[in-house]
């Protein structure tokens, strides 16, 4: 099930070291056109690492669109849109071949498939949420029309720069705030809008964690103490530890959450990797993030 | 959107002070014989409440099966029950008919629909997780015939007798571990096991966190730390940091989670309600939990 | 899979001998008032049967609303319903039990589920249309305030009277015109508008063929026969060969649609039941046209 | 939505004259050695057209798979594939740019999408089934090994060559055959195998008509006339008059069904266009047939 999405739809394919990485948006309307700008300025985003020891990987990442486009604006017929790997070098990973690297995804697929594509971690490779970032990149651009935006930040860190230097990785947190976001989106029982969210987000290799407004530490809270208390007829709270969520369905106030990233398990392997997922992790949370606000808010004719 | 699941689904109904609250299980095995016995004590156990002051509505949630049974032996044909809503006082909130309560869902749901069911919460009452703790049960039915079990447990919660005779209330978090899991269930990218478990699990209303395995604590440790070195060719590992998932696919250890409550935000409100989520949640939790592994490893062929 | 529809969901239950026949309605819009008479109305239309030796099944077929309304109105939740069988004999089929009837369902279902329902046809009975009547009827009444109107009639038979003689059936043809449709409703490729009619109407017991706009006659006709010359810039034309859809998307003319329903295969049998589908079979098809096309004028948000 | 299937699953893109067309086949299971010679010969049949005064557009075809394939052999993970689209002269379709042409979708797309994509069709082409036509050989491969085979031919077509001198076109009919059916697939209510078939037949452009077994000619029968008796427990019949599905599913006949081609209304525009779509429609509605067939053994794990 490489789909996501309902109205706004993202489909992707494509291995670390297949021939190209790419995707297929269905639902994306017509007479858009697309700020592709903004698009390559995300993928950018995307290829943030840490000093130079890190991932020495070099794509150029240029994006061919295949479909759904005349003259850069949408049709209403799907986006297809793909990046080829140039950078390759599946022989880096021979040696790998026949090992099981610990709490990667490699003895977990090929448990799944009987077969195990060897060449840097094939599908489960952080390089598959390229299609993401371009996904998230136009829907930005949509809920931006609608006055939504989306911006999420590192907000804790392991000592990246000590845990280089002993060949080692960090994790840590992104926390993201949707302002903007009108009251009434998210479907309750099986789609909310909390919901929505931590399933995209778990889609991100490394995520373990996930929490809405004050998250955990809402269960150590009294109810007096945990309550937002509305201070106008429109819903505006004086505080906010729901994160603009309540009954799963947004509240008015800002929409915010916070993701849990382990460190990344390459750990002495002499692989090409980073230190630390983190950096290149606050776009691609973006972009589920915007994926999933706009999916909402079209399934409510906003 | 009413649904969950994909070969296993479940689809619901019911408002908390409606006629009836029951569902639809689709894509239930045939020639099961249902453990009704076993239903019955999952529900009790959803009725669990702390001490005398706690919610004084009294439901005998006597099941009434609708369908897709012969002699008590599932057809394969959809199985429709429900329960009827008897100790219904709607007259006890009339007063909150036009007052949102605090951190409730009372406003979202009128943004929303542009219409109140000011009923006791409507479709945003707890009680509307009646049907998944019967679903649950049957799921956890089918996953023993296969040697997995779900069990879960309250690991921490605020001091609910202070708070009761403070008029407050307290949240905690809940941890479930699901033992038995071959290595494979889940699918890659967006329908990871755990996107799924999260997905689910934010559909119980006052979840506002999930983490798998040691989760926002693994995002404060580094990779030699975090790594969960393998001890045999069966993919048994020596720790479990990564909570038996990875790259989203399940690897044969224990899949554990962690799940945050906030308190429940009736406070001195005079409706009758629990000091605490928590005792009624761990139910709750593992009907969940058992629904998106059965419905995984019916994908699977399993 | 006993759902239908992406937006208005319509999930059934129930077996014909079974405690009730029912379904969920998943998508209503809040503040509807139903019109309950009319739904009632067009159960009466599905127990239409030819003469006083049709089917002798009596039904009341008094609809028990379960949830998703409050004084009358929809609140936006699901609405689930159900009709108790009340008539059910299901020591008449005794007799059938280890015998497979001739171009019944009976075979493919017990080698599906390796059990078998052998109580008048169990799920396999035209008594599982009723909650597609009450649906359609909902459907009917939404489409009606957007001046879209669902009208079928039988447009050949078989000669009933003489077959019921004789002790045998008759099958025939029923037509379907929706007029005040907007040009623009369906979607390319996949959920083309005739493919979705398609795909309802085959859900009806007996039905063996579909075709829209002239149909099979234009497989037999020359492109300058077949063509519908525009004679207005919003779309009419002069001839409506094509049923009112074009690649698969509405063209704002009528939309015509034909069946083929094969003779009730009960022949001889001892059993009670119709000598002809048709006359039930009318609103039938209605309600699933009227669902498809309430269905995708909300994906379309009209 | 331009995806079909639930597990077996193809998304396409593409319009007539953008850069290219392609898909994503989802669910295609692991481990299969692609036969890429049965593909391309398939691709072969898809371009077959009558005589040289046929559509002019030369195009290689040659496919690009760009995931989802190590050695030739499937991962289990998305299989993305490409053709790009050479001879594209949308220079040809200028003079079509203001005008709607009779009975095609240019009217229907613009009302659609507020935008046309006036180059040869766009995405209402029939080129747009090249990546069906992919897709159902790779299905048709792994029916094949499970010994179940699809055979398509034209049964009845108008006279081509006198339609070609008048510079008219004509329609026709395909029949369909797929032997070694296990009795038992299909899904009850809204899944049926004939309503699965319906559904995706319709996909095809200029498809007006579908019926399965004698069809439409079924409405004429009486009961007696209709009904296929069994001759063995195997449930073997007599007769076929049923095309091989009773209440939606399969009975382990020959499954059969007949589809009606319109005429193409490309009739004296000067655009390249065949005279006659069925040559290249038998292996499309193969493809379909296929693909539905073995997405519905996945389902039930034959």
């Amino acid at each position: 099930m490489n789909t996501i999405g309902h109205l706004f739809r993202l489909t992707t394919f494509g291995e670390s070291h297949g021939i190209a990485i790419g995707g297929i948006i269905d639902g994306c309307p017509s007479q858009l056109k697309l700020d592709f700008g903004f698009i390559d300025s995300e993928l950018q985003r995307r290829k943030t690492a840490l000093g130079p020891n890190a991932s020495q990987r070099r794509e150029a990442d240029t994006i061919e669109w295949l479909s759904g486009l005349m003259d850069g604006v949408t049709l209403g017929t799907p986006i297809a849109f793909m990046v080829r790997n140039e950078d390759c070098k599946p022989e880096d990973y021979e040696a790998l071949k026949d090992v099981y690297r610990p709490s990667h995804a490699d003895f977990t697929y090929e448990r799944k498939y009987g077969i195990r594509d060897w060449r840097g971690g094939g599908r489960a490779s952080a390089r598959t949420t390229l299609p993401i970032v371009v996904a998230g990149a136009i829907a930005k651009q949509m809920l931006s029309e609608k006055g939504i935006q989306v911006a999420g930040a590192v907000t804790a860190m392991g000592d990246a720069e000590m845990a280089r230097r002993e060949g080692d990785t960090v994790g840590g947190t992104v926390e993201c705030r949707i302002t903007g976001v009108p009251a009434g989106l998210g479907e309750p029982m099986f789609c909310k809008y909390s919901a929505e969210l931590a399933h995209a987000i778990f889609s991100i290799p490394a995520v373990k964690g996930f929490e809405v407004g004050d998250g955990f530490a809402l269960a150590k809270m009294k109810g007096s103490e945990a309550n937002d208390i509305f201070i106008n007829k429109e819903g505006a709270t004086a505080t906010n530890h729901s994160g603009g969520i309540q009954g799963g369905i947004s509240n008015g106030n800002d929409v915010i959450f916070r993701v849990a990233f382990k460190p990344i398990p390459s750990v002495g392997m002499g692989e090409r990797h980073d230190v630390c997922a983190l950096p290149r992790g606050v776009v691609i949370v973006e972009a589920l993030a915007a994926m999933v606000t706009l999916d909402l808010s079209m399934r409510r004719n906003l």
